[in-house]
C-alpha cells in the first residue's frame, strides 16, 4: 500500500502526573505530538504506512522526538535536524468543572525557522497516495508556510490526495502575514479539508447566505464554488459536559447532501488532547479501506472517541476496538 | 474456627499504570492471583482462616507469590515447589468504550505440570470446614483435574463443605479431555455451585425445559436431580453500562424457590478483576457468619461491588465497609 | 494591603497513591495541611497576604511543614519550633459506595504543648486585618484554647474581624475541659461564624425555638442574641451521592435574612479534603474583595467545589476558574 | 524445626526516595521494622520457623505492620492490638561524606502502652528453642521490661536458649527507671549476649580491668563471673569509611577464647539499617544449623555485609549469597 | 550504507527498581532485549543502518517488543508474528558484594516454535553487508538452528561478512541435539567469531596445543585451520571486582598475531546486562568505519565499558562518549 | 541581620530519573535553578536571610519557579512577571567514565528581555548587607548587562559588599557586545570575585607575568592593582576522577597572600550541578559569620562538596553536616 505523508511541527509535552497542577509538580510526563504527525502515528498503529516530515534541533530533545514516533511505525527518514530548539507545551489535566490547561512555549523551533529547500518533495512523496497538512504549519513561518505550498504543488503534481485540517488559531499568526492572505492559495490545492463555520469566516471571510437551512452547508457550498478541487468538506461537533465528560459527533458534505454522524458520548475522559487528529487519521483509514463515506464518518467519529481514553496524543485504539464502538457499542466489555 | 482450603493456579499479573497500554509502558505493576486463592484471600482479610493449595516454581516468582498471599493471611503452607514457571497475564484498563484486555501467558505452568501426589489432602483438609474449587483447575490439565478430584474426595469423606464456581472456558481444554468428560464427576461431590444457563449448557448439556418461568430456575432443578449432593446454586449478574460503570446483582437457588439480591451499581470502577472471586468469599463468609441466605447473598454482592474500588484481584474491602453497602448504603461517606 | 493571619495546628498527611489502601502501600504520598492554615494557603494563592501561626517541632519534619506553606507563599516567620512531634494523619482514597477513611495520629504535637506565652499576638497581628480561628485549636489542649483567646482578645483590641469554623470534633476534646465550658467566650470575640444546627445544640446548646420555619435561621438568631459581636454566621451543605461524587451549596445570615447560594455539582471529586477551608477562604476573600455577601457566598461555594479538583489539602485553583465556575460554567473546557 | 521466638518493637520507616532529603520530599517509602522482629524476618527467610511478638494499634497502619512482616513468613499470630499509635522513624539516606539520619517518632506507641498480663509466654513459648530480645524493649516503659522479664523466665523455665543485644540507646530511658536498675535481671536469665565494651560500662558498670590484653576480653570474662549462665558473648566492629562505603568484623568471647572473624569490606552501601539485626539472625542460624562457632560468626558477618545492599530493615540475603561471602567471594558474580 | 542484519530471539525483562528484589516489588520495569537484537540496536544508535530478524506472539507483548527497538532505529520489517508467547526474563540488580541474578523464563517462546521457511533470507539479505548471529539460537530449537543454518547459507552466496558470538549456554540445549553436533556446521560459514577458550573446548573439542605461549592463540589457530573462512577471532575479558566495579579488556587474533586492548576500569556499574552485545556492535562499527584493527577493538571495549553505565540491554552511548574513552579519557567531564 | 541579595536568571532543569537518557524519558524531574539564586538559597537553608532579584513569565513555569524558591524560605517578593518563556535546560546524569550532559533551551527567555527599570534598586537593596551576580547575567542581553551595572552602582552607593563569580561562558555572549567590552566596568564595582587564570585572560585580557611563583597569584596582584575596589580573590579547584567521583579544594587571595583549602574527596556525586553555587554561599556565610578567611574557604569547600550528595541545584546540607565535614570528618557517620 502506498504511503500517507504528514508535514507540521512536533513538540514536547510536558505535563504532571494525575491531575496534578505544574506548581505541585516535581517531575513531569514526556510525550510528544503535533497536529499533523498524529494523524500519521494513529494510522501506522493501525497498519497503513504512514511518513512524517519536519525539523528538530540534533540534539536530545529532537532525537526523543524522532524515536517517539519511530516507536510507533511513522517513517521519521525524512525529518531534518538543524536549530536551536523544539517546541515544548505544558499542559495539566483538569476535571470535574476544572478545565485541562495548555500553556505554549513553542516560539523559535527549529521547525519555525526551516529552509523550505530542506525538503525534497518529489522524493518524499513519490511512493504516496495521500498527503496531509494543517492550518498550524503555515500559521509559524512563512518558511513553514512556504514549505506547506511546496508540498502541495508536488501532491497536486503527482495526483495524490491532498487533505487540511484548516484550524485557525489566531495567536499563531505572527510573522507579518495574515491569516487570509496565505491560506486561500494552500487550501486551493487540497481535495478534503475539516472546516467550521467559524473557520470559514475568520479564513476565507465566507459566512452562511442563507440558502440553506443549515448554515454550515451553504458556507461549505460556497467554498466548494471558490475551491474546485475541494471534494469534500468535513466538521466535528464537541459536547462539552464537564472536563471529565463529552460527546462527539461529526458531518461531512459532499457538494450535494450533509451526512451526520451518530453522536457518542465519552464518559470518562482519560486525555482528550490529539482527538480532532484521531478523527482526521480514521476518516483518511476510512477513505483508504472502507471507502464509504458513512462509515468513514463512524469510524473515525469512533476513533476519536477512544482517544479521549488513551494517554498522550496519539490514538493507541486498536481497529477491533474502533469497530465495536462503530457499531455502537459503548460497553468496554472486557476483553480475555 | 475450622479454616476454609482452596485449591488453584496462581498466576503474576502484569499490568501498566493508569490506564497506558502495554505498548507504552516503560514498567509494569506486579499483583499475583488465581479465581481460588483470591476467595482464601478475601475470607482471611474478613479473619476468617484460609489456606491455598498451589504449586509454584521454586525462584524468585514462585516465592514472590507465596509472599503475596502469605501478606494477606493466606495460610501457604501446603504449596509446593517445582516445574519451571509461574502463569503470567498481561492486563490493561480501560476507561469509558475501551474494554479492560487481558492477555494470558500461562501454559506450561508449575500447576499444570503438578503431581497429584504431592498433595496430602487428609492432612490438609483435616481441620478445615469448606474446601472451594473452580472449573479453571480441571480445565488446566489432566494431572490439576486429578488432584481437584481427590481433594473433593476427602473432602466429601471429611464431611466438609464443597462450593465450586464451575466457570467453563473454552479456551482452556487443550489437554485432550473434554469439559463434559471431566467435570459431572467434580460437581458431583459439590454442596454449593455458581453456574449460569451457559455453564450449565457447555458443561452439563442442561438446558432450560420450561417447567418454570425462570429457564435459570429449571436449570438449576435438573442439575439437582442429577446431582443430588448439590443444595445451593447461585449466579451472578453483571449490567455492562461501560468499562467505567457496572451494575451487578445475584440469584440463589436452594431446590425450592429462587431467592434475588438487589442490584447494586457501581459508579466508578477502579479495577474489576477479582469481582466474582470476591462474591464467592463474600457467599462463603455468609454461609459460616451470618447464616442466612438473603443475607448471604446481600453480603456477597456487595463484597463484590466494593471489589471494584480496590487495586489487585484480592478484596481487601473492610467488614464495616461491606457491611454498610449491603445496608444500602452507597454513598462513601467519609470516615474518620 | 494588610494581611489575613489564621492559627492552628498543621498535620503531616500520608496517603497511598491512587486508590490504594494503607496495607497495599509500599510509598505513601506527603503532603501537609490544617484547618486553619488551609485558609491562608488558598488565600495566599489569590494574591491576599496571609500570614499562619503554629507551632512545629524542630526537626525534619516540622522544617518541611514549614517550607510546604512557605512555597505557596503564606507567610509563617510567626511559627515557633520546640516540643517532639508533628501530628500526623493517614488518608486512604476512595472509589463509588467505597468511603475516604482517615486515622489520626495526632496526640502530643509540639502544636498541642505549646506555650501561649510564646506567641506575641500584638507583634503578630499589628498590619492584620482579618484573624481566622477554627473549633480544633481549644479542643486539642489547654493551652491551645489559651493561645486562640489571647490571639482573640488582641484581634478585638486592634479592631480586626475575627472568624471561626465552630466545627465541633467530640473525639479531640481530651484534656478535661468540654465544648461548652471552653468555646463560648472564644465566640464571643468572634464577627464572623461557620456554624450549623448540630455545632449550634453542641457547643452551645441551642435548639431551634420554631420561631422561623428554618431551623437554622432559628438557631443563628439566638446565637446572635447572646453574641452581639457576631454579625453575619454562615454554613454549607454537602450532597453525597458517592465517594466520587457530591453536590454543595451554602447559607449566610446577617441577622435579617437567610441568603442561600445555587447548588454546584462536583461530578468528579480527586480529593475532597480541605473542602471547606476552601470554603472559608473564598467566603474571606469575598468579604475583602467583592464585598458583596451573594457575590462572597457564589466565590466560596465555586472555591470550595474545585477544590474537589485539586490534589492536597490546599486549594489551588486559579481566579478565573473560581470566577468561571461562580458564574455557573461547568463545563471544564480547554484553557489554550 | 522448633521455631525462634522475638520480642520487641515495629515501628513504621518513612524514608524520601533515593538520596532526596525529606523537605525535598513528596513521597516517602513505607517500610516497617524493629531490632527483633527484623531477626525473626531474616531466619523465616533462611526457612527457619519464627514467631514475632509484639503489640500494635487496632488501625490501618498497625495491619499493615502485621502485614508486613507475614509476608516474610513470620508467624504473627501472638501479635496484640490495642492503644493507639504505631511508633514511626523518618530515615534519610546520606551518601560520600553526608551522613544518612534518623528521627525518631516513637513515644506513647501501642506497644510502650501495652499490658504485660496481654502475652501467654507459656503458650508462646511452647514449640520454641530459642528467645530472643533487645535492651530497647525494657527501655521504652516499664510495662515493657516487665514483658521481656516475663517472658525470659518462662523460656528460662522451658530450657529454652535466651538471646539477647544489649543495646543501651540513652536517649530512651524515659519513664523513670535506669538502665542499671532494669537490665542485670534480664541479662541474667540470658545464655547469649551482643555487648560491647561500652555498653558493658553503661548498663553493667563493668571495665577493663588489665587482666588480659583485649579489654574486651577482661570485660567478658567479668559479666560471665557475674551472669553465670551466659556462655558466649559476641560483639560486631564497624570500620567508617563514608556513608557509602564500610567493613565489618565481629568478635566472639566463649569464657576461654576470643575467636575472630575476617573482616568484610562493604563497597556500596544500599541500606545500612538493619545490618545489626541482620548479624544477630546470622549467628541464630549458626547456632541452630551450622554448629560451629567460626563458621556461625563467618556466617553472622556475611549476612549482616549483604543486608547492607538490601532496601530496608529486613535481610533478604539468600542463603547461597551469604555462603559465597562467607567463602571470602565478594566479586558479586553475575547469577544466571 | 548497506544495512547490517542480525537474526535471534528477543526476551521481555522484568526487574525491580533500583537494588530492590524481585519479592519486594510491586513493580517491574520492562525493557526488551536479545543478545543479536542488541547488536543491531547499538549499531543503529550510531547511524549504522541496522535490521533485527525475529518472531514475536501476534499480541501486546510482542507488539511492544518490535515498537521498542523501532524506537531505537532498528528496521523491523522482517518480523514475523505468530505462537504464543514472547520469552521473558527477570533480573534482581545486585551491588556490592550482592550479584545481580537472572531468572529465564522463555521456554515455548514464540520464536523457539518459528518455521524457517517463514523467513526469506535472499530477500531480507539483499542490500546488507553483514550478518551476525549467536550461539544462543541454535540452542533453543531445531527449527531456530535451521533458520540460522539457512541465513548464513544466503549470506555465503551474496558475499556478505558472517560473524558470531558463539557462547555456549549449556543448559539452553535442550531440544535433543548436542551443540556439538550442530554448530561446527554454523561456525563454517562465519569470517569472524567471538570465542574464548571454553567455548572452544564445549563447542570444538578443541584444546590448547602448547604451540604457543597463550593458550588461546593456539585454540584460534586450530579453529582457523579448522574452518579456514574465519579470519578474525576475538575475545573479551572481564575483571570482577565486585557487583558494582569490573574491568574489562579484549584480544583478537587474525591468525598471525594476537593484539590486546587495553584495559578499562568501570568504576560504577548502572547495568551490565548487554555488555558483550555493545562489545560486538562495536567491534562490527570499527569494521566498517574505522578499518583499523587496534581501533576497532579499542572501540568495541570503549562501547562496552559505556554500556555498563546505560540503563537496559541496548547502548546507547553515543559516539562521542566511546571515541573519549577510546582515548583513555574516563574522567567523565560534564558535558554542556 | 541585614538580607543578601542576588541577581540572576533561573531556569527549569529537567532531567530524566536515575542514570536514564533523555531518549528513554517517560518523565523529566523538574527542579529550577540559576547560578545566582542557589547562592540566595543556600544561604536561607543556613537561616541567612536572602532575596532574590529576577524575571519570569507571568505563567504557570514562573508560578512554579516562585514557590521553588519561596518553599527554601528565599525572599521572591522583588521578583517581575511578564515576557513570554522560563529558561529551560535538560540534563542527563552519568556515571563511571560516562559524563552527565548539559542541553540549554534558554533563549528569549523573560529574564533575556527584562526591562532594567523594572527594578527598583534602592528599594531592594535598601535592608542588604550582601549583593551577589555571576558573568552569565551580562552575557545573556544589553538588558541583563545594565540592570546588573545599576544594581552594582547602587550597592556601591549604599555600602554593600559585592561579590561576582565572573564566570565566562563563550558561547552565551550573542548580543553584539564583547565580554571584554562589558564585563570590566561591573568588576570594578566588586570587593570579592570568584576568578580563575582562564577566566582572567578571556575577560580581563590578564595573563600571568612571572612576578610570583603561582600564576594565579600574579593574576589576582594585576586584577587588584586595575581594580582597587575588590579586597579578596577566590578560586576552586575540582580533580576529576571520574563521573561518579571529584576532589575538590579553593584558594583565596587576599592582596597578600594566598590561602589554600585541604582537598575534599567526594567520593559518591550524587549531583553536581551547583556545585560552585554552593561554594559561594559557603564563603559569603564564612564572611558574615565566621569572619575568619581559612574557616570561610574551609567552610565553602565543605559545603560546596556536601552539595554534590544533594539532588537539585540547591545546596540543602544543614549546618552541622557542613561543620562535621569541614573539621575533616568525612566518614558519614549515622545520625539518630
Amino acid at each position: 500500500m502506498k504511503k500517507v505523508v504528514t508535514f507540521g511541527e512536533i513538540m514536547g509535552r510536558l505535563s504532571p502526573p494525575g491531575y496534578g497542577r505544574i506548581v505541585q509538580a516535581q517531575s513531569l510526563n514526556l510525550t510528544f505530538g503535533g497536529g499533523e504527525a498524529n494523524v500519521s502515528a494513529a494510522l501506522a498503529h493501525l497498519g497503513i504506512p504512514a511518513a512524517h516530515v519536519t525539523k528538530f534541533p540534533d540534539h536530545e530533545m529532537g532525537h526523543a522526538a524522532t524515536s517517539y514516533f519511530r516507536k510507533v511505525g511513522v517513517d521519521m527518514q525524512y525529518v531534518q535536524y538543524g536549530g536551536n530548539r523544539l517546541g515544548l507545551y505544558f499542559t495539566e489535566f483538569g476535571a470535574a468543572m476544572r478545565p485541562s490547561k495548555v500553556v505554549y512555549d513553542r516560539a523559535d523551533s527549529s521547525f519555525a525557522h526551516l529552509d523550505p529547500k530542506e525538503f525534497n518533495w518529489k522524493e518524499i512523496l513519490k511512493d504516496a497516495q495521500w498527503f496531509h497538512w494543517t492550518g498550524i504549519s503555515p500559521a509559524i513561518s512563512e518558511s513553514a508556510a512556504q514549505a506547506c505550498k511546496e508540498a502541495i504543488k508536488v501532491a497536486n503534481d503527482l495526483g495524490i490526495t491532498v487533505s487540511a485540517d484548516v484550524n485557525y488559531r489566531k495567536n499563531l499568526w505572527q510573522y507579518g502575514k495574515s491569516v487570509q492572505e496565505v491560506m486561500p492559495d494552500l487550501i486551493a490545492g487540497c481535495d478534503i479539508i475539516v472546516c467550521g463555520k467559524g473557520d470559514a469566516e475568520d479564513i476565507l471571510n465566507i459566512v452562511p447566505d442563507g440558502s440553506t437551512k443549515s448554515g454550515w452547508e451553504s458556507v461549505c457550498k460556497q467554498i466548494m464554488v471558490k475551491f474546485p478541487r475541494i471534494k469534500k468538506i468535513i466538521n466535528t461537533k464537541r459536547g462539552q459536559i464537564s472536563a471529565s465528560q463529552n460527546t462527539l459527533s461529526a458531518t461531512s458534505f459532499n457538494g450535494k447532501q450533509v451526512l451526520k454522524s451518530e453522536t457518542v458520548e465519552i464518559s470518562q475522559i482519560v486525555d482528550r488532547i490529539g482527538g480532532g487528529d484521531a478523527f482526521m487519521a480514521g476518516y483518511i483509514y476510512g477513505n483508504l479501506i472502507l471507502k464509504d463515506e458513512a462509515q468513514s464518518l463512524s469510524f473515525a467519529v469512533a476513533a476519536s472517541a477512544l482517544k479521549h481514553t488513551i494517554e498522550g496524543d496519539i490514538n493507541l485504539a486498536n481497529l477491533d476496538e474502533i469497530e465495536t464502538v462503530m457499531k455502537g457499542d459503548l460497553t468496554g466489555r472486557l476483553k480475555r
